[in-house]
């Protein structure tokens, strides 16, 4: 789960767009960093970087290994302080080349840690309340985070196509990566998605195919797909790029410890759509620990999900080390994953570091959005009020400390999910006169 | 139209919230930092700072007036360079207290400047294209700015509501900001405001009121409200709280010299409505070649309208220095102010720098939106598309010259006009089979 450290330095060799191309035949001599091998979850089997995500030994999944053991703490620090105001002042920490700043890119991250001292009081929180807003990424979305390494690793492979399947987020993430980056793109969706998701989709003038079937009907393609001779040269950025696009979530952990001062938050929130997020949060808390970057003290990772589909919550309450499918019905749309693949580790990490999982339904999802804008003025995907209102329920069951710093994410921008809140609407009507102002009672 | 120095120092008392209340009986005292005093745009007349907007001898608009004759330049830039990655780290160049990072507000600012290589190419751009991305700001645009001024400034008279009257983004500018300082707001719009716009301005629970009228009969209303009793403790931030509010616009020539380090660029596409933007950036570009923060050398500046509400570009093409009100009709409704206040100010500063003001209609808008979009990944509002659109009309027409370094704005986010690309669409539908794929030419 932690850094893994590796004897055998990371491979020189260095790729450019004019050897781009062999490097799809040869995908050991790619530069991707400190990156320095995927490395099986499930039975450590290692195989050299390419687009590959499950272990030819054991199908388990395949994560990145780093060699990391060149780095001086306090110059690593002292890089990381120095670098650009986005996830690449991390670069060092992640499977991408040193210079990948200067390459096109969208360059999300470094978003906002709030202090919601506001939020805090209306939660009872005493010991620091942090949000951190996640909706001040370039497409407003985390998505941004973990598009942008998928991105790289696609550059690095030699791909030209950027693809993907989504009923949201992750397709308007992708098209905007590859329109800045010079790719092509392709995301497949469900046909029938409502118009507003399908514009901000399509805006960026990629292909975007409506596939007749649902988002199951759409996956199943697009493994499909990339078996085929027609997806060659196409990174699928959550399937055959999975382990470089995962790791994008580690750099909320890195920014949360940085932004409170090199510190470990004694408690964090994170939503659960696939159980990806959490789990790399805690790989990247575990790297600053073992890189010295903070000191290594208890932390308490906490899950969020939406009633409507919580498979992990469930398991965690039933005392349940595996996690049993569910059909969605739930407005966070962008949480809702049935059968998580990550639903087990997410279930260990959160039992391990003495955290919960937790779900609340659609009406406390509205009702902590509202709060969130009302107390904060930020305004939250459907997935921030889970986040939110699990948060208020943990600090009502006791489960959540309100003594100890507390950091909720808020992983996704309102805007995207208006319908959520279309109830809220005008305080009064009044005639343009100070006496229907005085009748209204606004004064 | 420059930064006015002042040979008296600026008053050293200090305001926090329990004198707050005494301030606005007395408001030469209060902090708002380098502020001196309010001054006359037309005729120079000097009145303490106070919430006040018009000159009492000749009804010109006040502008601030600061005093900047401690800085030393190098030190200034340090400062600066050292400050929070926001809009405070100008904060010594603003009618803000020293400590203003540390009050509750949204932090907008320090947005991206997006090397826009892509659509360089596309326009023929041979000498550096910038796009200042302001949809990265907390409600998504460049109103965040220019409301926090105005929060400040509230803050400082002992204010306790914040107001506005508003079709759109400042709604929820306005909202947000007081949400999170701790305010009352209490927000004015048109009761027949189509329904996402009240969702997107009433989320942050303050009070939104509906006029029985058009956007006209809620500013008479407004301005009717500032005179009475009732509107007593009232900041309106466009309205009596107008000099701090424009203020904020400042920050945008201060963040692209920086970006550019340090250097002005040759030329600049703003968007006008009221006009004042565009004023406010010329002023910040003039006060950091007097404060020798950049090198001095000419810039030109070039205003951007809709065909549709296009009064100050009829006036620069006909020669006249008068703007005659029109009535708007477009989709560019963040820009659709037909009597724009600083009209006149705008065709000086256009003409004196050798810039233009030109006009796009709504099928070119709609058309730059999503050559934006399609090229470097950025959604833009309705306003960007004008900005783009306008630019390439001028790179066209040879009023502006594509070997130099030139910088466009996009103030808004496209997630809020929907509307305006909603033709945009699905590129085929198949299928979930490789056939139906295959059919389509997908591959």
């Amino acid at each position: 789960m932690a850094a893994q450290t590796v004897a055998t330095p990371a491979d020189p060799g260095t790729t450019d767009s004019a050897t781009a191309e062999s490097a799809t035949a040869n995908p050991g001599s790619v530069d991707l960093g400190p990156a320095a091998a995927l490395s099986c979850r499930e039975c450590g089997h290692r195989v050299p970087l390419g687009p590959v995500f499950a272990c030819e030994e054991c199908f388990g999944p395949l994560e990145i290994a780093y060699d990391f053991s060149a780095y001086d703490t306090e110059e690593l620090r002292r890089r990381i302080e120095s670098g650009p105001a986005n996830i690449w002042r991390y670069a060092p920490l992640l499977p991408v080349p040193a210079d990948v700043a200067d390459k096109p890119n969208l360059n999300p991250g470094w978003t906002k840690l709030v202090q919601a001292d506001n939020l805090a009081r209306e939660l009872g929180v005493t010991g620091g309340l942090y949000v951190k807003d996640d909706s001040g990424n370039p497409t407003h979305s985390f998505k941004d985070r973990v598009v942008a390494q998928a991105l790289e690793a696609a550059r690095a492979f030699g791909f030209t196509t950027l693809s993907c399947s989504s009923t949201g987020n992750l397709a308007g993430a992708v098209g905007a990566a590859a329109a800045r980056a010079g790719f092509r793109s392709c995301v497949f969706i469900p046909h029938d998605l409502e118009q507003g998701k399908v514009v901000m989709a399509a805006v960026y003038g990629g292909d975007l195919v409506g596939i007749e079937g649902n988002y199951d009907d759409v996956n199943r393609f697009c493994s499909e797909l990339i078996g085929d001779p027609a997806g060659e040269g196409w990174g699928f950025v959550n399937v055959n790029l999975r382990p470089y696009y995962a790791e994008g979530s580690k750099t909320l952990a890195y920014e949360i410890c940085e932004q409170l001062g090199w510190r470990l938050p004694d408690q964090i929130v994170v939503p659960i759509a696939s159980g990806s997020q959490l789990t790399k949060i805690d790989k990247g808390l575990q790297e600053l620990i073992e890189l010295g970057l903070v000191e290594d003290r208890p932390y308490k990772i906490f899950g969020a999900q939406a009633r409507g589909c919580s498979p992990v919550s469930t398991a965690f309450k039933d005392g349940h080390d595996v996690v049993r499918p569910q059909k969605p019905d739930t407005i966070a749309k962008s949480l809702a994953i049935g059968n998580p693949a990550d639903g087990p580790y997410v279930l260990d990490i959160a039992r391990r570091t003495g955290g919960a999982v937790e779900d609340v339904d659609d009406a406390e999802i509205v009702d902590a959005i509202r709060l969130l804008a009302r107390t904060e003025g930020i305004f939250a995907e459907t997935a921030g009020g889970v986040t939110v209102g699990v948060t208020r329920k943990l600090i009502e069951s006791g489960l959540l400390d309100p003594a100890k710093t507390t950091v909720v994410l808020n992983t996704g921008d309102g805007l995207k999910t208006l319908d959520a809140v279309a109830g809220t609407g005008l305080t009064a009507t009044i005639r343009p006169s100070l006496d229907s102002f005085h009748e209204a009672g606004l004064a």
